[in-house]
């Protein structure tokens, strides 16, 4: 038992649970729930239950939202002129950061991964192909990671839109932008070589 | 706004303010908490809350506790014949853990900084002096980090003591077990050097 206080104890291994969190980080953040005020850990129990009560997934894209449909599935000025694929809500949010993309989404929570047993049943593709196969939609961006499940995915939706009049694309490979060749992998710097661009 | 959900949103800022924990890591376990089951939201806010409301420090030693006395203070297989120093409660632990020491605690919560202007007001002392006074008090040992704060702490509870027909003592430095010489720092070496001991 941790601290001699089975309330404590209980606390570390709940927040062990917790992507990311180990045995002293979880330690840390128990400690630091005892030394806060009661207002504040109360604010955080009520922050907690509200996310579950009242925070979902997108009926359409999957996306994160407060209501049936999300804030980029109900903006107006968006439309599934160009949907882009991504594996988790995090994706969305980095992309929407970059403001290069104005289209809409499908987030598929999760990659394909034959060597573990994860087939396409696992993903949330939604109706992908039905969305993809309205009138104005002329572009979808396969945006799933760089690794080999994100590439395993990327090709399953690919072949999942096999047939419909649009483009299939998928974010570059190359320099990361701020990064040194010296230190980079070779197969990074292979593709990056491959889709050389004109100056 | 995080994800298109100020719910959302809030329960990573709230995550943020716990040690340790950056941007990424508070948008995991936001998202873990959305992704999780209801009861088991539930019972972490639960435990939160329960934390919060029945667990605090011992009366005595500053040790975490459930009653007003924490559980080594209470155990009458121990005595205050000899009383360990520590910064934080995750000490006691890790000492608890070696089973080396079977005196008990004072938990000073925090060091001494005098670069941050971080003075011995700050720190939870209790009666030390007074504990330390007892007739069978034989030994305090000053544990503390091996860091400047440690050190500068270490040297404020030994002031703090002077004059009582006591050993006050601090951990020993050393070799870390199962550490390589050549990777050793030159203070650490040079402290194991100065501390050899007969074979």
């Amino acid at each position: 038992m941790i601290f001699g206080s089975p309330l404590l104890s209980r606390l570390v291994a709940l927040f062990k649970k917790m992507p990311g969190v180990g045995e002293k980080s979880a330690q840390r953040m128990a400690l630091f729930v005892l030394r806060s005020e009661r207002a504040a850990i109360e604010e955080f129990a009520q922050a907690l239950l509200a996310v579950k009560e009242r925070v979902g997934l997108c009926e359409v894209c999957g996306n994160v939202a407060e209501d049936p449909r999300c804030v980029i599935c109900t903006d107006p000025r968006r439309g599934d002129d160009a949907i882009c694929v991504v594996e988790q809500p995090q994706d969305v949010y980095m992309l929407e950061r970059t403001g290069a993309f104005r289209g809409r989404y499908q987030v598929l929570h999760g990659v394909l991964s034959p060597m573990d047993g994860v087939g396409p049943e696992s993903l949330r593709l939604g109706n992908l192909r039905q969305r993809a196969s309205q009138a104005g939609t002329r572009e979808v961006v396969v945006a799933t990671n760089p690794t080999v499940e994100g590439e395993a995915t990327a090709l399953y939706v690919s072949r999942l839109l096999e047939g419909l009049p649009l483009r299939v694309t998928r974010l570059a490979r190359g320099l990361p932008v701020g990064g040194s060749i010296e230190f980079l992998d070779e197969a990074t710097l292979g593709r990056a070589f491959e889709g050389r661009q004109d100056l």
